[in-house]
């Protein structure tokens, strides 16, 4: 077999800047010596530094070597290899299907040997997911290392903070969920153990910088990528990984479909410190050439260990879509719009069988338990309009993804359940609860909600909303919408402008839980915007380029950055400056108010009224 | 005094193309038969035609003739004139600094004579406010104006609709508000009666096609223009505003500060169909040449009568800035950062004396009520950042408010009351209950609130994301806020991106609330999406160009707009293109069911048992 040379990379193409004014920086775990946590270090021009959750790995590091030819450090090989329950061996060989293609030569132009890793899986009669260490009671590295990522150094203010602030800064409305103070690798571990959190970590993705997705946890993003029929290069699929992650994004999914399937997988996976998330029925369709009927058990079955060798973190899989919930559909009035489901549902009525995912659901949970592979159990049956919501359908399939992520745990995998969708505002907690309950306490995990349809080209915002309060009631990952959806690809921009919504329809359902870590950076951002630090507001942002090209527009002076005033109100008139003059007469104020009392406190010991009390 | 010839403003920059598809409409009064509300009326690929809410004026109607400097037909004076309360009189003189200057040359080069009318006020004794006639009873054009505008024509599609269709539409969650299924005359009448609503429509506005702001309406939003003391000349402020109403605007701010304040008012209120805001102490303190403690009540009561008797609609009056709540902004995080609320804070602490628009609050109403003004009682205490948000300043001046609210409507003067600013989404709920209950219901109207501080350049979403919950619990106009908020002014694109995501928040809002009106347009998009109407899902949309634009990025044939699929999928595999074999399954399964059904009734009737009842 022809296994040829990667396709040239050009290495330019990947994006290797840190963030203005930020450095990485490493904090080392106790339990476990050798983990090294990354975070991003906002230096002010105060002096005083802003420690923020990094998600963007080794790129943004300029002591790093990266080649993305050969892949990122497996610094978590040697935990995984040190739990002494895996063992490495040949793997599923590749073949020119997984690429889309009958034809070998074609099937391997873009296969890359540097690659290549032999796979691991757990030793006969091991369960090496994270579920099933936490309930045994083991802290893992992965455990340790999410604990301390969570807090963002924040022992280090928690210290100087004053009752009041601390009082302000956690008055939220939790719907329940409860973060301590700080997080401990314990109360990771026992997150996991109980399933409402998880940690997506292939024992195959070596290269993983762990994160942790629960609503006891800072609310996570996920951005999709994938090149899809209509066009993009593999050069091109990792560039957006690094750019999706530079933004924010806290796992990536691979949707790709068509061809070099397998070998954009291979690129993805070894140069992601995210966790990567696939629907490996995508892959599946194409080995069926596009036709739904044609689906096997075998043929999924075969994708599944396919990508789980490679390293996939979840699998979206749509086990939810039942026979009987099909015909449910056909009265609404956009159908089903999830690929996966409908996917299925083809399937499902040209058999008229049940679905096999549900079927074979059992076997597919020992194979995600020999990789942990975490489930993202797919909502098929999703609302594709405000019209749709909250229907028959949606909900039947929830309660039949509350009866499957009971039949995980039962083998120690790892769960969570996707959400919608296109959900008016009044009905979305609806669909929070109803989770929480028939899932019990599995993380929920929705795509937006859009709540209208009327705004094709600003989906990212009609979905923001709904993600936003979503995130408040306790949803614990959101997947982002870009500005193109339902129209087309996003580019780059689009990608970015997807996160940074999603970023801050996170960090603002953070701060109405009153996560203890969340309200921090605002009053970090909002004293440098009123002290006129310009270039602190800029850097403590999400996306500081975007700030200071937005101010410079009207005032590109750099002088204009440590100006007193800004082009809203100009020089002449500054409501910012005008709060010095208050303080300084409510000082006087309380100083004369003081001495009056005073006075007034000597009179009267004199036995004299002169003075009257104060009250104003 | 020599008042020049007016500028040279350049026709063409004003935007006069209908939007894509559309068609303006006009639907005439019953009881006032010289009503002619202007709708937009979509023509969709299948020759169905959807009605939407239309604030775009005569711009965009192609048969109206518009010359920026002669000013708008002025339509409404027959209504004004005809209810022989008012007069006309001689006004107040031009003054040379109304336009920034002492120098009567410079003054008046930008001075348009073709733009003066002679002022109308109430004739002695008579009150010519919309409140007054409501509770005497009567039913003016402008209300049977803004009855039919409210209704877009749904009494169309409403009798076509089904119990189930009717019953999911209403659906929603209104927090007390109660729209009727059609809005009447009456309705309108009693609303303003109860100021529980206002009509901003200053009698001599007689350009305006009316609107009405209050919580039993569709949610509004307004857009802020004006040039500013960096840049921008009158045409492009007119363009502003031509632009802004175009994309929604329901009402529109004029902040302007700096030179040509006056002639610029002249240009924007004698061309605009919508009602115009200003803050009126912007213009006094450039009277004072920018020195806070110089103002005085005479310049301030000059400036109000000299915009009231331009047609100015709605005047922010900081009145409740009161001296006692000033040093309780001192501990903030970011002080006071409203404008007009730390001009009235600085005079305030520089003379240490009571808020003269507190003061002469009765006075101001005498002015009001003699043009017909409505008071935007201004919230000058808002939080700048989360960690100021619900704190008690804002919430002291905010009672002031509601007592400020009934001394208003004692001398049936319209009043809507201003809300924050900053605030975390967990917060947003105890703003509109407060305000509800302090105000006794008169509209609110909020700046966003920005859910979170850490996003400069994308508040249009952080802010979008507050305006969407508080429109749902019951405010009735939302301020936009544009991307370039806190950095910079907005230029074209910033307004309209900021208007989008406001009309996008705003329409969420109705739906969830329940609004009949409201989730029609969803519904229509969203089957034009289905249907692969690509033509009608863009025009359907709050932004046909750009969701155009985006999906022509990827799919730019003209065949593409009717294929039956799109860029997201490709041709090989559509989930949509599923559905219809969906829809032939279930209608086959009823059609077995109900067959086995017959046959086993038969048999029962025969005394058999093969069949058994199916249940499935």
């Amino acid at each position: 077999m022809a296994k040829n040379d990667p396709i040239e990379l050009n290495q330019h193409t990947i994006t290797r800047d840190p963030l203005p004014a930020s450095k990485k920086i490493y904090v080392e775990g106790e339990i476990h010596k050798d983990i090294r946590v990354p975070m991003r270090e906002i230096q002010l021009t105060n002096k005083e530094k802003v420690t923020v959750y990094d998600t963007s790995g080794p790129y943004t590091d300029p002591t790093a070597e990266v080649n993305v030819r050969k892949g990122l450090e497996q610094t978590r090989r040697a935990w995984v290899i040190g739990r002494g329950d895996v063992e490495e061996y040949e793997g599923r060989e590749v073949k020119p299907i997984d690429n889309g293609y009958t034809d070998d030569e074609k099937a391997f132009a873009t296969h890359n040997p540097d690659l290549q890793r032999k796979p691991l899986r757990a030793k006969k009669g091991h369960n090496v997911t994270q579920l099933h260490y936490a309930r045994k009671g083991i802290i893992t590295p992965e455990m340790e290392y999410i604990a301390i990522r969570e807090n963002q150094r924040r022992q280090e203010w928690l210290e100087a903070e004053t009752s009041e602030e601390r009082e302000k800064r956690l008055k939220g409305n939790s719907f329940g969920a409860a973060t301590p103070d700080l997080i401990t690798p314990e109360f990771v571990r026992d997150e996991v153990a109980k399933g409402r959190a998880i940690i997506p970590a292939n024992i195959n993705h070596t290269e993983l910088e762990p994160m942790i997705i629960g609503r006891n946890f800072l609310v996570k993003i996920n951005a999709n990528i994938g090149n899809s029929a209509v066009t993009s290069s593999i050069e091109e699929e990792v560039e957006k990984l690094v750019w999706g992650i530079r933004w924010g994004g806290d796992t990536v999914m691979d949707l790709s479909t068509g061809k070099n399937i397998h070998a954009t997988r291979d690129y993805i996976l070894r140069n992601s410190p995210v966790p990567i998330g696939t629907v490996p029925i995508y892959q599946a369709l194409e080995k069926v050439n596009g036709v739904a009927e044609d689906l096997t058990w075998e043929v999924f079955r075969d994708t599944l260990i396919e990508q789980a060798e490679q390293g996939v973190d979840y699998f979206t899989i749509h086990a939810g879509v039942l026979l009987r919930y099909v015909p449910l559909t056909a009265n609404r009035v956009t159908g089903i719009v999830s690929r996966g489901g409908s996917i299925m549902a083809k399937w499902c009525i040209a058999h008229h069988k049940e679905n096999f995912l549900y079927t074979h659901f059992e076997e597919i949970c020992e194979i995600m338990k020999t990789y942990d592979v975490s489930f993202s159990l797919g909502d098929g049956l999703r609302p594709g309009s405000l019209a749709d919501a909250n229907d028959e359908a949606q909900f039947g399939e929830l309660e039949t993804l509350g009866e499957l992520t009971k039949i995980a745990w039962k083998h120690d995998v790892q769960v969570m359940i996707e959400g919608p969708g296109h959900v008016p505002m009044h009905m979305i907690k609806e669909n929070m609860d109803k989770q929480l309950e028939v899932c019990d306490e599995a993380p929920f995990y929705t795509l937006g909600p859009l709540t209208t349809d009327i705004a094709p080209g600003y989906d990212h915002i009609t979905s923001g909303i709904g993600a936003a309060m979503i995130g408040w009631y306790g949803c614990a990952m959101l997947c982002y919408v870009t500005p193109k959806e339902h129209l087309g690809l996003p580019n780059r921009d689009d990608v970015k402008t997807g996160i940074i919504t999603y970023k801050l329809a996170a960090h603002a359902a953070d701060v109405a839980k009153g996560h203890p870590g969340a309200r921090y950076r605002d009053d970090e951002l909002s004293k440098a915007r009123f002290e006129f630090r310009w270039e602190d507001q800029f850097n403590l942002g999400l996306d500081p380029d975007t700030a200071r090209e937005f101010h410079d527009e009207t005032l590109p002076k750099d002088s204009a950055k440590v100006a007193h005033f800004c082009s809203m109100c100009g020089p002449k008139f500054c409501s910012m400056r005008i709060s010095q003059d208050v303080r300084d007469y409510a000082a006087e104020k309380e100083k004369i108010e003081k001495g009056m009392q005073e006075k007034s406190e000597e009179f009267k010991k004199q036995g004299g009224e002169i003075y009257v009390e104060l009250t104003d």
